[in-house]
């Protein structure tokens, strides 16, 4: 079948000598085609990034889930201190990210390892990337910086939650998703002259790019930082500190869901591209089934958290489930695209196990994440990582990273090992190089004395001794309650 | 106008023996033609798959919607209870649904009671299905179960709720749907050789087969269970047993509210079909009207219901003008697509006095339903599909509905008295039907002694005895002043 | 190129004579060409109103926002009081809004001053609007409502509130955006034939239109009321009355974000719109850029707010933060569409010393505004105006408005002062009416004593004096703890 595009010599010399004008009813035509053709392109980038940027304000919309599931799972002594963490690594993380995060992950030509051109958004649109294609990396972005905050939460200096979000958002995360993501990142499925063990990565959404580069950096900070006072008694024994709010947790679970509709079937960036063209079945199928093996995933991870745990411990838990479904979430995120439904199934299964094995291995290690944020989203997301490598499926690899004939895919899939061991590559190298820059960033915060709060505010509690007050002022009591003087350090009360 | 298919032969003979290559030239042509064509019907598949993707996204988050006011509604020492359910509806929905539901729903061709094809989305997508349709499908059938969790809060035990929730994700809701909404449903207004009483039923978004369907099971779950201890005194009188926090009923009523704009205008599933192509009226319009329809009913029902319960009990009330939007919104349901937004006002207001009506008697009859799901969606629901019988327009029904001229349409607009035979049917067989399958499974879980929670428990409240502890901790002397020492019962406690 | 449509009589004479059938051949031909000209005027339809509607659900996300926001901001014993406003803002304003607002508003042809046409949404849907463009009008028009109950919070008697939202959703906001937005508008930047200073006000997405005007009402409702019991004490100093829950404010504050990507990227109303026709530059970049300069102002005021109250008041401090983001976003918000991003940051970084100055004199004055709402809709609001006529960059003027060359542009951006003095006159001509208007409103409500509640009431909370009761109960013996006997005033309590 012709492509839209007329050439109007050919269709003149088709009329030939007899037809009164020939060249102008051949261009008259072929004008008429080229103008089609042209709204065509048109009506590609207007659905395209109408697509985009919902996704993108869906992404954008897990920055207020993640604050209220931080919020509902520290204590309510230290709910504003979490809650403008948040905020503060979307505005800080819009800021670093525009001057030159976005350029670090994006900016090609680059030498494989660091992008290093539209910095401030300058070039910028251009016919590779439009402004809508920046907002959505951004919104990734800050979700990197929010997992990490999980982690350190409760026991984290302001100062040092500042510098190391901006280092993580500004440049650890961009270089990571520029090796894996950016055209001409050494290790991405796209740089199709260049393949890496002749595969690439196949990480569509960031199971290893956001969720194992959040939950690393988290690892480090909390390892470092040591757990908070009285999370494990003097015996040893641990003792849960319990959040202050289950409906704020479910509040945050249930937006991260709703959101991870625009991180993972987002993650294509387009729609309007057929597969074969007038048929039914194109990228708005792959995009749906996307949205489908996401759903399944999580779904399956929370039923099994629920039976795991009233196997376990008795009782029905629901922050425990939230947080099942999180792990399939952030397990199912790499191979989304490329997977059957009934894989996802399985991707859930799996992730459940893993992250209540991490949970029971950072128990005996006395490795206190209040968020159980490393093992989530660093345990998951490898685990991620790993499925994607054995189940991805040959024609939707082929459909998702097309322009490569014969190109490795999942090991059960009859796919062979490469796909796997560059998997097992990625893995390595991420955590290598996570902990090679928040190893180090966190080890001399905590030797300037910047990281962890002193033991007195950590017990009174960071709203209170660093964010002008308690969260919360149920009675107007409840000032007194608090054994502190609240009004008194209110700045507003000066003058 | 001729069609965007092109008959190369018919053109070549046009351009007959004197055109130089006559065939060329009009294959040439054709060619093009076919292209541009091929490329429309993708545009198309995009269009409307971004279309129905999003409003699945919207009718997902009110399954949020539901958990924060269901939360809100209850007493504080339920809150982690009514929130599990709500999370697993959509855990556990999402596997059913995957599993059989949609096939019974949608599996065509059928015997017209129950579908058989599609199990765990076999042969899909197809022509008729994609990978959206199903994701939308889900979020609808999720909604059903959360309205009967309302219903039977606070005094339920967690097992029944996962088996009666798994029987109406997966058996109930999808059969009901298949009747009103599968193309060869007995009663689906889009069976078009084979119109139920020559007209077929107008449920467009579902105030029956969803609201009824979710508030009649929950109404037998409640009759059967009986009223909370203390909610009605020994003289008989019936005493309020607030809900925790307005702020979380106000939430979720809001979040319910977002929501339904992709219930009822996202049921069209497609919004690029011209009613008369190349003129600005087509179905985008009817999908603004649908909004605009759905957004006047619950707003009339609100003020109804402020002024109304002002005059009653002499207070301005939150809380019930939020269920007075609901139950508005509920109404308007099944005729959002085919009424003028003027009848939106009169469904709202209607709804308004049913919903106030259904409470009086559900007082009078010791009727205990914490969230007033039966009365709201039930009652409500009910008064729309009867509605719908009465101000159905003509030409809305026949652009919504096409294909067969001469349908019957609303009593009062003149359609005669068809329409309302047919819907007054489809009350009485969901009735019947829901009736028939919930109420002996309620019966037979309550034989079982394995419908209510013992006396003990309830006014411990479940989250102490069955959820591993209370829901909040606002201060760190809170778990002490609970009465029970919530540190020893945590399961992460332990070793 | 030529355009779709097609003249069958100019291509059958290039055809000619030796043709077998000239004229069949070329209405063959361009009859194909219609129907694909057509074809792409029902997907622009289809696209565009994808659009418009879910940037509407945005927009009507922010009135939970607001209620969330209000909600936190507010003390417990108001919670309900102030909620229920904002239902109502968004119930009441949908039935005025659709009866005549809308026609005041965009009823065109008009005297310029206020519309006339199309009240309850007579003769829509037409050539100029759709129904998706009255929602997307209505979710506008309750913001402004929203923000003025911020101001006047704690302390206002319900009809009094009543009054002024049918008030100001029903006149004063419809009669001020028709000025600047209707397109016969006096000042109105689309009214071709007849720019006011040869310019027209550039007021994109409505930093006067909607926030100003909800703002200065705001104003003198807070000040003719006099500031709440106990914010200012005898000797005059200021007391913080702190909200009584960050956490909702917190919320509320990205829900506001969440929203605003629908509020300014969605005035454009369109996104199938090229610039210059097969380029990938066109109206959907201008969209992209929108989002993007929308978010860099709100994170550049969030940041400069953080560091500036750190500086002044020795901590950090969440909602200040909350209130400084909503400020940068309040004042790009008239020059979202025609700035660049680096102009952005300058906008929010000059909005949050805006905000914090009008604070300070807000404290000097003893106004009392428990929101800020007057402070940051009505000042960052102005100061966004004045920035909009400063940066203004002429090629996105052009491109945002177009079909007059050589208007006027930005000052620092070389374009002349004629738009300075067009949005100095905006904010003088806003401020005047809203005076004339409001003023008399709130004063005469205030002569007929509705406005203020009583002292005791003030004290007591309106909650329990107007509302049935406190918004939360935590522990079963909170009722008890307030002191007042709540089941016994409960409407439900009675036979």
């Amino acid at each position: 079948m012709a492509s839209p595009t007329c050439s109007p010599d050919t269709l003149a010399a088709m009329f030939g000598a007899n037809t009164t004008n020939a060249t102008a009813a051949a261009a008259f035509i072929c004008d008429h085609f080229n103008t089609v053709s042209t709204k065509f392109t048109d009506t590609t980038y207007a659905v395209d990034t109408t697509y985009l940027l919902f996704s993108a304000y869906l992404v954008f919309s897990m920055q207020l889930g993640f604050a209220m599931l931080c919020a509902g799972s520290v204590r309510a002594k230290n709910t504003m201190n979490i809650m403008l963490t948040n905020v503060l690594d979307a505005a800080a993380g819009g800021l670093f990210y525009y001057l030159f995060g976005f350029a670090f992950a994006f900016g090609t030509p680059s030498n494989g390892f660091i992008g290093k051109h539209n910095f401030a958004l300058q070039s910028i649109p251009s016919s590779v990337f439009d402004y809508s294609y920046f907002l959505y990396q951004w919104a990734f972005a800050i979700a990197a910086a929010g997992i990490t905050s999980g982690s350190i939460a409760e026991r984290t200096q302001f100062v040092a939650y500042l510098i190391y979000s901006a280092f993580l958002t500004g440049f650890v995360y961009p270089v990571v998703s520029h090796w894996f993501w950016s055209v001409d990142g050494w290790a991405s499925a796209t740089n199709l002259d260049n393949l890496f063990l002749g595969s690439g990565v196949i990480d569509f959404a960031g199971s290893g790019v956001v969720h194992m580069v959040g939950g690393v950096a988290g690892l480090y900070g909390a390892l470092i930082e040591g757990p908070r006072i009285g999370r494990f008694d003097h015996s040893g024994r641990s003792i849960a500190l319990r959040g202050h709010s289950a409906s704020l947790v479910v509040l945050g679970t249930f937006l991260l869901w709703f959101g991870w509709y625009g991180f993972n079937p987002g993650s294509f960036t387009k729609i309007l591209s057929p597969y074969e063209s007038g048929h039914y079945y194109g990228q708005w199928s792959a995009v749906g089934r996307t949205a489908v093996t996401t759903t399944l995933a999580g779904c399956t991870a929370a039923l099994t958290t629920l039976f795991g745990k009233r196997i376990m411990s008795g009782h029905w838990n629901v922050t425990d489930v939230c947080n099942g479904l999180l792990g399939g979430f952030a397990a199912i995120t790499a191979g989304c695209s490329v997977v059957d439904p009934w894989a996802a199934v399985i991707c859930g299964f799996v992730a459940a196990c893993v992250l209540t094995g991490c949970n029971k291995l950072a128990e005996k290690l006395k490795y206190d994440d209040p968020l159980e944020a490393a093992q989530l989203h660093g345990g998951c997301g490898a685990w991620g990582i790993i499925f994607t490598a054995l189940f991805a499926k040959e024609k939707y690899v082929n459909e998702v990273y097309p322009g490569k004939a014969g190109r490795p895919y999942g090991l059960f899939m009859g796919g062979g090992g490469k796909l796997l061991a560059a998997h097992v590559i990625q893995i390595v190298v991420i955590f290598g190089f996570v902990s090679a820059t928040m190893g180090p960033l966190f080890l001399i915060l905590n030797k300037l004395k910047l990281l962890r709060i002193s033991a007195e505010d950590e017990t009174a509690g960071m709203d209170m001794t660093r964010h002008g007050g308690f969260a919360y002022v149920y009675h107007d009591d409840d000032d007194q309650k608090s054994g502190i003087p609240m009004r008194k350090i209110e700045p507003a009360a000066s003058n």
